[in-house]
């Protein structure tokens, strides 16, 4: 059974101001998804601490499921690495497999591993990057091939949207029965995700899920964001500049469990090989408000939100442009949206802000 | 000592009309680069039968190196699946790596293997492809991981090129001198890219490459084509179009060798640990132009040279650009540059054919 062991803040919603004042604390000018990684370093640590040289001179593997543009796997990877050569000779190869979608820019990730002064390959000898391009909704390794997985603020990406959202385009939004559909969708997700995690691990090693989650009530704390986005797509579908039709297809295809959906195949038996070690549920700071909170830069703070709606959800709400739109006319209309985000989120700067949910898991394979 | 088996048409020029009459053999619609895999056939079969499975159930790791975005790759991989798979059975898994630079369009390359109906993942089991990131200058696996190594039609891609090349942007085209600092960069990058393969086939490992190669007097067979693009540049720079010190600094950084250069880290044992067991060069017939002179359209030649010479080399050309230049200025440039070599292969389309040479290579690791 996971040991929930919820921080204080659990329970805070996105107003409420004991949250704010954390700020402060995370002030570190990084993204949310980055911040989120730092609360399971614990466990991070506890994994890396797991793993053994394998038999036979065969390389240890690390996979990063879902690493996107790999920024923020540099940190964990380079932590993770530190803590296997305390016990494994520089003599055991380690390979770092980074994995995501076919889509993904993994140019920006190998360019990035190669020459940042942050990348794990400073500083330490016989290790070794490569990507694999495939969702972790599917079988990627070998068999029992992987001696540490991590995966940071990925898995709730769905495989796809199982529906459209009447009105919106943020799952949480939907009305009952669409919602109930992205839930049974998640958890087949879920479940194959951690299917084909507990093929690709070797008998006891560790896997770390950080799963951009929803309290026990289903909030993932970004509503406000998201209604401002929808009201600016729906305020360029009355200006005739975005099609009814092309409004109707867009959708964010995630879903943010809660910590009882992330827990249930471990108790029911479905994540067969696999145990849930240690869950817990995390209340994130918001490093951008936290930012406008100390310097009172409202442009700047707008521009922020933007450029993180922009890098994390537009590729997905855009992709339903019709295709005969010209360049031109898609910049245009993203600008034109962007904009009207920004004037909404300036004009609320609270309720914009996003106090994200990360529900933090320590997984182990059969020994 | 490697086995040169030149074949009839080894010594054959560019115009030489017997290598045009092959053209119809080779009508495949296909990539002069792809063609050249072609006859390197039977030196992959002969590698990939050497290949056995590794203890303790490891995956055979088939590395491809410059990989680019894997259209010619699919089928050598597939062939050399099938014929692994013919003495090592499904339950050892096979893990496919392609390789090229951090700039490679993975994304296309991963996209297309899992999506072609050519892909070597349909109808076997228990494969898995992935990607590396790094210069095949460097090391890029684990120590003795590699079971079969192939590289087609890749390593004259040099490190860098080691100067400008005055009044032209083609190696063979530049002086003496500057042409010896290209020989010196060619055999250096190739003592590393032997250096690192040793390090990282396995004892007994095969590893085929086919080279772009020169014959033994020097002469790739592209100088018409190359006369032709520098001459379309030059006309850009005298109408004010581009820039004087843009030109100046284009350059292919390329070499293609010759078998005598290929050979020398055999000959001299600086390819320690590595074996040449067979070398050949031979002369390819040119798809696009034997393929006009079937049609006799001329415009379609000309578009599918300017489209071949596009995808190949001007990339290397327009990173010379001057970094603040527009991007509807930089479009403009190409726009004209491309018009300006179609308008010169139109005129003289025998010039404009490429006889490429390649030197197809069979390597072993000693066991």
């Amino acid at each position: 059974m996971p040991e929930n062991n919820p921080t204080e803040s659990d329970n805070s919603g996105r107003d409420a101001p004991g949250i704010m004042r954390r700020g402060g604390f995370y002030n570190r000018h990084s993204l949310p998804q980055h911040e989120a990684a730092s609360y399971a370093e614990p466990l991070l640590r506890q994994a890396a601490e797991a793993v053994a040289a394998p038999p036979g001179g065969q390389p240890i593997v690390i996979a990063d499921y879902g690493a996107a543009q790999g920024r923020n796997s540099l940190d964990p990877m380079r932590r993770a690495i530190g803590i296997i050569r305390r016990s494994v000779p520089d003599t055991v190869p380690i390979s770092v497999v980074h994995t995501d979608i076919p889509a993904d820019d993994f140019s920006a990730l190998f360019t990035l591993i190669e020459n940042s002064p942050d990348s794990y390959l400073r500083e330490v000898a016989n290790v070794f990057p490569f990507a694999a391009g495939r969702t972790f909704y599917k079988r990627i390794f070998p068999a029992a091939s992987v001696s540490l997985g991590w995966s940071a603020i990925a898995v709730h990406w769905l495989s796809a949207a199982p529906a459209i959202i009447e009105g919106h385009v943020w799952s949480p939004r939907a009305d009952p029965a669409t919602l109930a559909s992205f839930a049974r969708r998640s958890a087949r997700d879920w479940r194959d995700f951690l299917a084909h995690r507990a093929a690709e691990l070797r008998p006891g090693a560790r896997l770390v899920v950080i799963g951009g989650a929803s309290d026990e009530a289903g909030d993932s704390a970004a509503n406000g964001l998201m209604d401002m986005a929808n009201a600016a797509l729906r305020e360029l579908v009355a200006a005739g500049c975005l099609g009814a039709d092309e409004y109707r297809r867009m959708v964010i295809p995630t879903y943010n469990r809660t910590p009882a959906e992330f827990a249930a195949p471990f108790a029911d038996g479905t994540a067969s090989g696999l145990r849930l070690l240690h869950g817990q549920l995390d209340v994130l700071a918001d490093p951008i408000l936290a930012r406008y909170q100390e310097t009172g830069d409202l442009d700047a703070f707008a521009a922020s939100c933007v450029g993180f709606f922009e890098a994390a959800f537009e590729p997905s709400l855009f992709s339903a442009l019709a295709p005969g739109r010209s360049p031109d006319r898609r910049r245009s209309l993203e600008t034109e949206f962007r904009d009207g985000l920004r004037a909404r989120i300036a004009a609320d700067p609270q309720a914009a802000g996003c106090n994200w949910r990360v529900y933090s898991m320590l997984i182990a394979k059969d020994a």
